[in-house]
Formats: C-alpha cells, structure tokens, sequence
C-alpha cells in the first residue's frame, strides 16, 4: 500500500473505530490493523472522515448579463476543501438552452480544469416540453442521474404541477432523483408585488413574502405529486417545522421521501432581518429565508430521527456590492449565502460537540447519505476498500474564529462572523493525495474530476 | 491472516462492496482487496454479512415448577446458528429472586456451557423496590446494560407507572436502555375476566382480550414516562399502527425512543385463531397477539422509514402438548412461538426479495442495529477490523419448505408450515470458527460466549 | 297567528324540543306551547323541522351549446321541496361572460318565475382579473356573500394558485366565503392523458384518474393559501379520509376553515365502477368520484365530530342519452349525480335511524349550518323568531323505495335506484304557505324568491 | 304570561336573535315577538342569554378534618348568580362513605336549605369495589348521571386502570358519563419526592413535579379506556396544547370524548408562580397548575374548533391563611382558586370582545353545552318554550374591576385581582324569579333546587 493512516479514529457513518486505512493509488485498500504500507500518515488524536459531500452548491451560478455567484468552480472547491469537502453536486442550470446536454456540456466546462474538488451536477430543468423530457435519458447515461425542478420563481424556472409530474414520471423510469425547491412562487409573487405596492423596499420584506405556509404548501405538494408518480423526491433546504412534519407524513405512508436542511437554518434565525445595517441583513437574504428560532429544534430533531437525510449548504455566495444592487428593492438583492466551507466543521461543532449529534451522525449527514442518495455510494461517503481515498483528518481541538479575511471563499463577509469554533480539518486527501496539508490548501485547478454517478435505488433508508 | 473470505458481496448496515474478509483468530483484521491468508473460503455468488443478533429469546423460559419453554440454551442456540443469527440478548428474569445478582447468576449458569453461540442478557425487573434499584448498577458491571420491564401480567411481572418510572430513571444514570412490553395488564385483566364470565374459552379469546388499543395505549405510556425521566427507551414486539404511530411521535418530539417488531407480525395476520383445530390456533397464541392483516403495511413501512430499528423474534416456543393445557382455558395457553432460526430467512425473502427492504436494511435491522443498540457495536453487528469474526454466508438462491421438522427448534410445529422461501445461510462462523458449514450444525455446546456489553450511547440515529 | 303546527317535535340544530310553531305571514312569529293561531296543522307523530338548505346544486348548468344538466330551476325545485328542500344555492358560474353581473343577471333570469322554493348563488370566478375582482364588491352588495373557486379542469374553469389567492383576499375585504373544488387538475389532466394515450376509455377510468392524492393535495393547499389569505374557506364535496385530515390539520392551527361532503359519498363506493353496463358505470360518474369503502367511516365521524361541517348534493343530474356521449371516452361522460331530493331522508335514514346522527345533527348539517356558513342564519336554517317560515313536517314512518320514476327530477336513473329508506317529508311549507301536502308537489313555479343573503361572520364555530 | 322580556337580544348556543322571551311560572312560554305579558322587563341594550351551567365548582369540599374549601353551598352559589351563572354542577365526594347513596345523601344536606342556584351532583368513586359498581345504578336512579374519576392523588382518591374501566363499563351501561382528572398520579408522586429529597419547598415545584407530560399521558389513557369500554369520557381541566392534541385524535378515531377547559389556563400562566411572594405564588396553586402561555392559543382554537367543549372553572377558593399551610412544603397548600362568579364575564371580555369567540360560542360554551353533556337540556342550557326560565339580562357596557372586595367568593385574594373587564350580568332570574336585580343579590338561601339530570344521550355532535 503506498500510504497508511495510522492512529486516528475511523469515523463512518456506520460507527466508530479504531482502525487504520491503507490506501494503494487512488483507492482504500484495506481498513485494519498494523497494515503496512509506504508513507504513513500520523492521525493520533485525530478523526479520520470520509470527504464530505455537499449536494448543494451553486458555484458559477449565472443570474444574468452581468451578476453571478462570487465563487467560481476555482475558489468554491478550494473554499470546501480547506473544510473538509471533497465533492460537490452543483446545480447546473438548464437557463438560456433549449437542450438539456448542450448545458450541460457547458457546465462541464464551467467546471473542468478549474475545480480542485471532484464534483458533479444535478440537471436543473426549467422547460420540460418533449424533447427535454426525452433528453434526460442522456443525461442520466452521462452519469448525471438527479433532476431539479422549482415550484418558485415564476416566470424564470418555476415549473407548474403537470409539468413537475413529468419531470418526476421520466425520472422514476430513468431511476433518478428529483430535487425539489418547494416554496409556492404564486403565493410568493402576489405577497411581493403587495409589498411593493406599498412601498415596502428593506431586506425584512424579503423574509416576509416567503412565509414558512410557502415552503409548507410547496412541500405537501411536492410529496403529493411524487406519491402519485410513485417516484423518489428530495426536497431541499427545509427551514421549518411544518415542512418537517409534511416530510414526515409522507414517509409515513410509505413514500420514498428524502430531506436537506443547511446549517443556516439550524444555527441562524429571521432576527438577523431586523438589522437597520442594509448590508448586514442583506447579507442573510436567501431563499427560503432564515425563520423563527423555535423551528431549529424541529431541524435538529429531524436530523436523529431520521426524517431528514443530509445537511447541504445551497452555497451561492455573493459580495456586499452584489448584494446592494438591492438597497432600494429587496426583490433585487441577489439571494444567497456562502457555506461550503464551514458545513462540517459547524455540524462538529454544535452538532457533535453539543451533543446533538454522534460522530456518526455527522458523517452520516454530510457524506454517507448524500453519497447513497445521489449515486455515489460506496465510491464517496464512506472508507471501504475500492472507495475512492478522499478523506479528511479532523482535529478535534483546533480553534478557529470564522471570519471571511480567513476563509477561502470569495466573499467579503461571513454570516457567521466572529463564531469560535472547536474542530477543523487538519489534511484533506482526495483519491490518495493531499489536497489540504496542515490546514493549507496545496491541490490545483483541474484536480477535481467530473464522478459519472449511479442510478437512484430503492428502497433505501438513510437516516 | 488465518482465514481469508473471497469472492463474496460483502453486506453491511451501510451498505454492498465487492470485498474480502480477513481473519485473524477471533477478529476480523481486514476488509479489502487481494488479501493473503491461510485458509481460503470461496463465497462467490453469495452474501457474505455479519452474524445475525436476535435481541430477543427467552430461551430456558420457565413458567412454572411443571412449565418452560421448549428450547433451552443448547437447542435454541443451535437453531438460531443455523438460521444465521450468531448472537441473542435473552430475558433474563428475575422470578423467584429477590436479588438481580443471583438471578442473573443463575441465568448465567443456564447458559455457561450450552450455548453454542454467543449470548447476552436483558435483565427483567419484577421488583423495583431500593434495594434491586440499587443493585441494578451491579448488573451494569457485568457488562448487562438493559433491563425489561413489563406492563401486562398483573400480580406477576406487571410494574406500575412509579415502578417503571423509577427504573427509567436508574437506567439512565447507569446508561442502560429499558426495554419494555407495552400492553395494559389492567385493561386485559377486565377483559378476559369477562370473557372468563361468560365461558368463551378458545384461543381466538386470547387475541379478543388483547385488543390494539390495550398495546397503544401502553406504548404511548411508555413513551411519556421515558420522557418525564429523560431516558431513552425501546419498546419491543410492536404489533400494529397505533403503537407505530405512538412511536413517531415521540421520536418528531425528539425522544431517544426505539422499537421491535418481529417476523410474526409482519407476515401473519389474525385469521388463524379462526380455525376450529384448537392446536392450530393455540400454536400462534402469543403476547401481543397476531392483528388485522392492515397493519403489516405500517410495520414494514416503519423498517424503512427508520420508527422501527430492529426485527426480534420474540422467540419462546412450545410443543402441541404444552399448549395443549389451554384446550378449556385459552388463559392457560403457553404464551410464544418459535423464531429465532427463521428470522433472518424470512426477512430475506419476505423483504429483499420482494422489494421492500434493501440488502443493508436486512442487515441492519437484524444485526447492526440490534448491536448499536445494546452495546454490542463495533464487536458484533458489523465486520470492520476489530469486530469479531461472526459472519454468514448466505446462499441466496437455496431454497428451503419450512416445516419443524427441518428446523433446529425443539417444538413440534412450525408456524410457517409449509413456506417455501429463498435465501439460506451456508456456512456461519463464529469468533473465526465454522458453526455452521454447508448448512450443517458442527460447533459445540458451550462453544458460545457471555458478551459483556457497553453503555448505551446517546445521541444515535438508528435507522 | 295564522297558522300553529301542533303535535310535533321540533328539531333544531340546537337540540328537540316539544313545542308548538306559530306562523304569521311568511315568518314565525312564536315557538311555544298552547299557542292560538288561525289554521292548525296537526303534526303529531311527526318531526317538524327548518326546511333543509342545500348549498351546492348545478341547477340549470350548461356545459356548451347542446348539453346542460337535466334539472332547469323548475324540475329541480320541485324535487328539492319534495325532498324537504326549501333553498338551494346554486353555482352562477362566470362562463361566457367577462362580467360577473352580467352573468349573475343571466342566472337570476334563469331562475326567476320558475324557481318553486328560495334560493340564491354562489358566484363562480373563472377569470379573476382586475376587474373582475373589483366586481366582485358588487356581487356581495347584491347579497351573493360567497365565491366559488375550482382547482381543476385546466383551460376551463381552473384558477392558478395566485388567482385563487387574490380572489381569497378580496372575499376577505368583502366578507364572502369562498366555496373550493379542491382536485388537481394539473395532475388529473397528466393522467387522462396517459389513459387516452393506452386506450382506455371506460368509465373505470374516471376515477382512476382523479385519484384521492389529487385531492388530498389540492385541498391542503386550498386551505394553506386561505391561511395566507387570513380568509375564512369551504371545500365541497370532500370524499376522503385524506381530506378530512388535512382540514383538521387546518381547523387545529385555527383557521377558520369548513367542509362539506355529499350522501354519495357517504353511502356510495367506487366499486360501481367495475359494472360491465356503461350505463350503469357512467351513471355514477362525478367529479371527485367515488371512493374506496373506507373513507365511508372517516367522513362520518367528520360529521359528528364537527370536521365536516355541512352536507349538500352536488345535484347535478344528467340523462343516459347524455351520459351515453362518453360511451367511447370517459372524459366526454357529462359529470354528475341527481341528489336534491333524496338528500334529506337518506341522512335521516342513514344517519339517524343508524345511529350515526342525533336528530339535531341531521338538521344541523342540512339545514343550520349551511345557513350559518352562508349568512342565511337566522332567516333560514332555523325556526325562531322572525325566521321565514320554511319548514318540514317530517313523517318519520314512511317508507319509500327510492326510483327514479318516483322522484321528481328529470333523469332516468337513481343512484340509489331500489333502497328503501324510512323516513319522509309529509308537508312542507315556505314562508308560511304550502309547497308539499301530504307528500304532493302544491307549489308553483315562479313560487320562490332569491334571499340576499348576509356577509361571512367570524368566528363561528358550526359543528 | 307573567313576565315579558322586550328590547333585548336573545343570545342562544344556536344563534343570536332579536325576540321576546315570555315567561310563565317557572318555564319559558314562548319566544316570539310582540308578546302579552304582565311584567316587563326592559333589556334593550343587552343580551338575553341562558343562566350559565359550571359543570365543576368544589363547593363545601373538605379536605380534612380542619380543611375545607372557603365556599359552602349559600357563598359560592351568590357568587355564582351574580356571575351569572344559575347551576351548578359540583362533585359529589365519596370520601368518608363506603356507600355512594351515603355519601351522595350527605351532599344533598350539604346543599339542601342553603344553595340559591339550582345544582346537580357528579359522583366521585374513589373505591369502585362490586358494591360500589352495583350502586351506581341507584345513584344514576336520582338523577346523577356523572360520575368522576381520577388518575392522580395516589392513595387518596386515584383509581389504577382496572377501576377505571370498570366504572367506564358501568357508566356506558347505565348512560352515565365518567368526568376524568387526568394527571398521572404515580409519576406526579415521584416528582414530589425527589423535590422533597432534595428541600425544594416553594410553590414553584407544585408546577415543576405537575408537568404537561404526566396529563398528555394520562389524557391518552383514559381516552384509550374509554374506547376499549365502548363509553363516553369527559376530560376535565384541559390545560395544554399536547392533551388536545390527544382529544382531537380520539375525536377523529369516532369517539365520543368531550373536554372541558377553565379561564385560569385560558388566561393566566406559569410565571405566576415565580413570585418571590409565597401568598402570591401559592394563590395560583391548582392542579394541573398553570402552563406555559404558548398553550393558550392552542385552548381558544380548540374552543372554536370543537375539540373542547366546555368552560368550567374547578372553582375552589381557599383563603390566604388556608393556603399558608403549605408556606414550608408546597404539598401542603390546598390546591384550587375561586372562579364561579368570574367565569362567564371573562369568556364575554376576553373572548368575545376581543374576537376569539362568536356570542354563540359563548352561550354554548358555558351553558348550552354542559347543558347537553350532562343530562339538562334542554330544561336548562337554552331558552325555549317549556326551559327553565333561567337567564341572565348581561349589560355588554358595564365596566367592572376584579377585585377579592367586590366579588362574592369566600376569599381574600382574586386571581385577576385589578383586571377591568367589560361587560356584567345586570339580572338573573331563576325559573323566573329574579335572583339578581341591577347588579344586586335578591335570593334566598334554600332559593336554589337539586335538579335529575337526564341520561347521557349518544351521538350527539356539540361543538
């Protein structure tokens, strides 16, 4: 074996173990004991995870002419690998083709020879007329087996309910996941334009023309639509109790059901909102908004019991200029936030540390199950011979005060801004090399490979 | 490496890889590719899992100076070998003690040399009063680290709400998980009184006086005293939907609460205690009873959605001829069935190949579970470098009639007679030695071990 | 006083009374014992209640230039009075007309001198523009306090979901209840489309079609915009358990949200479906269909535990001739039932006489509550002071074998076609005169007046 | 008719009116318009409503030897008239008799010559031994057709679930309905002794070792008693959103399950009992004691909804110096509040001025339902012809401040001591006797007469 790890705690989203890994090339070898190999890497003291898997990012997410997200496929995979990710299932938007492939090819292009992370894309459908709903059989043959669809923003990409059943219909034949956004646009819109018929311009407006009844509605409608399509359905970015419990009622029933929350909903609350500063509650706009805090014990509660599967960031980053193209109107203020870079170790953090979470817990939710649910399993999201050697050695006592002069993404604020936190990745290996040395970055653009992922199986319970 | 597994999908809790098995004496050493050993055991075409653990056996059950279940440590271990399970948690009763020590003493000397599989035990609590409280961190110490308690059997084993209350709350200062048998004693008593009065005798008065509701109402009880002592509590040989749905609730409330079911619930129904064959509908006269075939939806649909983490099997057998005591007096039926050689079998047939649980749901729910659960995790449960070297192959073209004959059990009946399923364990090993090989029965009596099992550890999310 | 019935029990929704009705002119003037009045009516042995109002008939519905529902205002009144119906609220629908007063007009023309009983309308939005909306203000001032949106049959009369929410808003400001036809018809039409695609064309299909998760769907999210609304909401013609619960949810968060379901639904299942004879299927072709056996239970339960709050018809009545244009196409079969005369005593028959309903609760549900929910209370609904002297004398001894050649609507069929039901309306008087003596028909056309009615008072609780 | 009363509006638990009310003798004669009467009573400006039923008042409850409730049956019933109210149904203990004809005897003499309302009993069984069942049929025989039971208070008066199932039987046979103090009297118990272990004296822990779990469990009980017995069951003293929650499913499983809440968990919460003052703290001792405010919302909607059915007020006062008796062990403060006279004005000011009740819903809520539930309707409850001419002339512009001074209860201290509420009874008749008159007592001691109550009459929808 050309490396061993020796002396660090296996964490898997199975359990907890002391053993070592070996790894020979890009892969594990062998997970045991006194293995022998080449170089041996030093983990006393230290977890040993798989590479985490954020299914939710928007790197080089184009919102016209002249705006996009902050972060390209460049610095959004070197931000998450100085956090201990190791892949990315990036949004690609099917916006401005007529062809599902064509954007796709330009989304890989977007990516190749930038990323430094591997990476992959879920196809987001804005059009599903004919010709596309038969061209996602070539998608899913280029490995790209998941589909995102919108019941918001009307007019741009939201999708109406028999055009959603469609995309869910093809996919259950395809055996691919639909990813939904599940907030009601119409219901959104009519509040928007009350808003600003009144002359209602500041950033709290945001948070109040996406009531949680929005995301709640959307969601009952979202699962009601899988059901009768008998197809599997991911609803991400959950934000309140409401759509917990519709998530719950469903599986239930029996439903192949699955959920994302993202740590800004489990550690932040709407009071941001209230801020008289334009770019500190600007800095919080994203959609769904941040709720009321008595919804982030549901969250929490959900993501034990089961109800939820992963924590995704939904990373769209943008800067305090970008945001202010907004100051006068909050329906311009680009929505989004940076995350990628802190999701595992804010999970260590007030998960694991705070007792809310298991070490396996953990993983679980920002690997292993993003991993089986998206087709990756057992490549990524766990350490098990023939899995690709992506893993982080996590040192559990490292302090680190978040701060955006510190973090890699580009962005000029952080929404979690002066939090300590307890836990970091000291290396990140990705197939067998350091991409992450002592805390720094030391990979390249290009590193990150395009991982052709497998079909959706059923059934599977993830939690 | 002694022993090395070759050419078998190797199934986890987590999930399927092409691996190998190493052995080293009792231990599994590695999980990878290529390895070198000694022996080699060819399992190409078969499944390659952690031994099975059954959470719950009352083998050596004694109802009496005239009265025991059928199987004692040395039949009934050598059934649950040959069907796979490698491990059973069995109750041990406190009945006819005043001290836990002495009873678990001698439920250790029922088993010290007769197992041929290695066991535990639960440690049952008929008589919470402060000095057995006290003594349960004894039993603790012993590496015993559950109790059981009961609500039914009024006079008998029933506990009050104080006396359960009370253990929950020793148990979990002592990290120990109750389990409990969820059903109304009082409600049952009135009711088979009744029926007592009326001189309605048969065995379909067993089930009459056991109504859903009596097993709802005693779940949701169960649950709200777990959560008054903060203690986490696992409800075992959950029937039917109500008490599902009772479950679930207290886990969205973000109770550590866990559930059983078994086999017998999930594939047989009601009807049999119509039959006029009195010996017919005694054989499946057990506690809780069989229910309406409409809740074996809601059980299998709470495997998947992870509200139920483990199959037991409830195992307590008994010859025509002991049932045959209730022939006027469906009271004086000896309460059970046997389980534990088909348990892993039927979930195979029933429920992979069938399409309703996944390869690693069969697994987890019949071993990783069960082991996380009660301490038994990393060692059992699992194959990862470290655990013990308790594995099966498993066969899963073999097909075998079900009939008692056949089967290990020292009972006279089957209550499966007849079915034909898929799926059968070839070889099973046990700490690195063959206990089963081509199906055959080749350990010994008192090749079992007693497991010392760790504190249970919260959080967890199971499913 | 001109008139006292004496001898009888009066039954109001509130409770039964023995207790004399004074008439004088169209009004009650006193409820009372040993009253002196004019005319006696004897009554003994007989129930005398408020006339019953069925807020949900399509009297007079034309579905296109050569095709409308077999009942005018005249046919259909009679069969209403025969029945112990003295006011019907008919759907008005807007189609045709870009002005709701144009089309309110066109359906008071086609009520006037020919109306034998009291009635009003529900308008019905098809197009819910600026100016429609801004009409809508015009239409309450006019005494038509409610609205009727449909979230099926796409292209036709179906509202987007921001429609609806506009059109809830303004019925807010106004005071109007907004009655809803909650299926998808997004999802509905996706799925004849696929049945027409594979050929099938039989009635069976209708209902396959139109599954219960499509209205289980449509009806939380009715009920979630009208919680954003602020607006009080009605779903008709709810048929399933599924319904039910997302309404309670509703009702447990405290909107102000009420129900309605239909005698078929309570009585009929999906199982005439499966009939060989296309007429006898088609016969029961409606929209939402019939359902499966179970929901029967739940939506009885609903009644008396105040889920549900009202029983209407739906009348909507068609010929076999006209039925038989589908006899190649299910989706051409015209939908709809006859229902306005057998309503009443069906839920005496049914629901009193079985047990299920006090004698309170079937006028409750058929006569106050409707009349409370659409602000006809007190004039209508009940017999107090000052209410219209609408009222029924029920013999609760007759039997009558329902058939079509009896009753009095213009169809060909009875859905009941062969019940015998106990229980009939022997005399029946509106405002103060009689419509219906000893069982006969004495009204006349042009007999009946449109009662403005009052706006939509909140809160009230109904059941 | 002797009495005419003109002017007024007439508020009944069906709907409000403008009629007369005309009394002869004791009864109602007639309601209409224009009535000949001797007297005149002028009520414009008011509202004309039924006396109002508490269906739970402790008047003359002795605790002891030395310890009663500060209000016998003359005090508290003034207190009651002049709140409007004009029956009361109060328990009747079996303390101190092993006979319930005994016991009920002896609360008959308490009452006899001294309550100036009319009043009922419910029965308390405290032993429900083979005699006890037997003679619940003489007691239902006298018109006491409840009986109560309780869940708490262990050794004292609690039954365990046997008991209670019995008395459930024996109700449902004789159409009696069980009242149920729902409290899990073990568990309270073994929360009061670890206070005490650990010297926690203050009023505070009566509400820390009372907490909302120990009456969700034993609502969920006596609920799933109540099914299996096949009987009708009323929850008293509902206090949180969680015990609804288990009424509103027992409802939607078809029970016939009734709840009654009071104003003090309508209006007040537990920060009450943070005062550092022990007469302050200890004045809102009651059991269950007051909840966290966020249960209230769930009360008032459960109110509207239907789920709860009735406002009681569990009226029983105890001086300051009674309640000092628990200054050094909260144990020892007599539980209970007055009530009785305050209840009918509150539910005016705080429910129907401030809009979360209709007039209607207050009538019903207060009197027409206990009316219904226990056996008094429509003799009492309602105001139609052949009703006890009852009623309450209420003055909807009074303004009174709340004040132990100017109230008539038996005690120094008032729990809305300093509240200004709108609106105040100006006359009370009783069978058309005034009993208060502009706002003054003018009864009599003895004025008040037992009344039978009916059997409890099944179904029978009472929202």
């Amino acid at each position: 074996m050309d490396i061993v790890i020796k002396g660090g705690t296996l964490v898997l989203g199975e359990g907890v173990f002391p053993a070592e890994i070996g790894i020979t090339g890009e892969k594990v070898a062998a997970v045991g004991q006194s293995l022998d190999g080449g170089r041996v890497i030093e983990a006393t003291g230290c977890l040993v995870l798989p590479g985490g898997i954020d299914a939710h990012t928007h790197l080089g997410l184009s919102l016209g002419p002249d705006l996009a997200s902050s972060d390209d496929f460049e610095s959004g995979t070197i931000a998450a690998a100085c956090g201990g990710t190791t892949t990315v299932i990036n949004y690609a938007e099917q916006c401005g083709y007529a062809s599902l492939l064509e954007a796709l090819d330009a989304w890989q292009a977007k990516a190749a020879g930038r990323a430094v992370i591997d990476y992959s894309f879920h196809m987001l459908i804005i059009d599903p007329c004919p010709d596309v709903i038969e061209e996602m059989a070539a998608i899913v043959q280029q490995g790209v087996t998941s589909f995102k669809a919108l019941l918001a923003y009307k007019g741009i990409v939201m999708l109406d309910d028999a055009q959603l059943f469609r995309v869910l219909e093809r996919a259950r034949d395809l055996r691919a996941l639909v990813n939904v956004h599940a907030e009601n646009g119409h219901l959104i819109d009519e509040l928007v334009a009350a808003c600003r018929a009144a002359g209602q311009t500041a950033p709290r407006y945001h948070a109040l023309t996406r009531p949680e009844v929005a995301e709640a509605e959307a969601t009952e409608r979202a699962l009601a639509l899988a059901e009768a399509a008998g197809a599997p359905i991911y609803i991400v970015h959950i934000t309140c109790a409401r759509a917990v419990d519709a998530l719950r009622r469903a599986q239930a029933r029996g439903q192949a059901a699955f959920g994302e929350t993202c740590p800004q909903y489990l550690l932040l609350d709407e009071r941001v909102y209230e801020s008289e500063d334009f770019d500190t509650a600007a800095g919080y706009v994203l959609s769904p908004p941040l709720r009321e805090r008595g919804n982030q014990g549901a969250l929490w509660t959900a993501l034990t019991a089961g109800t939820i599967q992963t924590v995704g960031t939904d990373h769209c980053p943008f800067t305090r200029e970008q945001k202010a193209r907004g100051r006068d109107d909050f329906t311009l203020i680009p929505n989004g936030l940076p995350g990628v870079e802190t999701r595992v170790p804010l999970l260590y953090h007030y998960g694991v540390r705070e007792g809310r979470l298991s070490l396996s817990d953990w993983v679980r939710l920002t690997a292993t199950n993003p991993a089986r649910l998206f087709g990756l399993y057992p490549r990524k999201g766990t350490l098990l011979p023939g899995s690709d050697a992506d893993l982080v050695i996590f040192d559990p006592g490292k302090r680190v005060i978040l701060d955006a002069g510190h973090l890699h993404t580009h962005t000029d604020y952080s929404p979690y801004a002066g939090w300590e936190v307890q836990g970091w990745p000291r290396h990140v290996l990705q197939r067998g090399r350091f991409i992450v040395e002592d805390g720094e970055f030391v990979g390249q653009a290009g590193g990150g490979r395009f991982i052709p992922r497998r079909p959706f199986a059923l059934p599977a319970s993830l939690a």
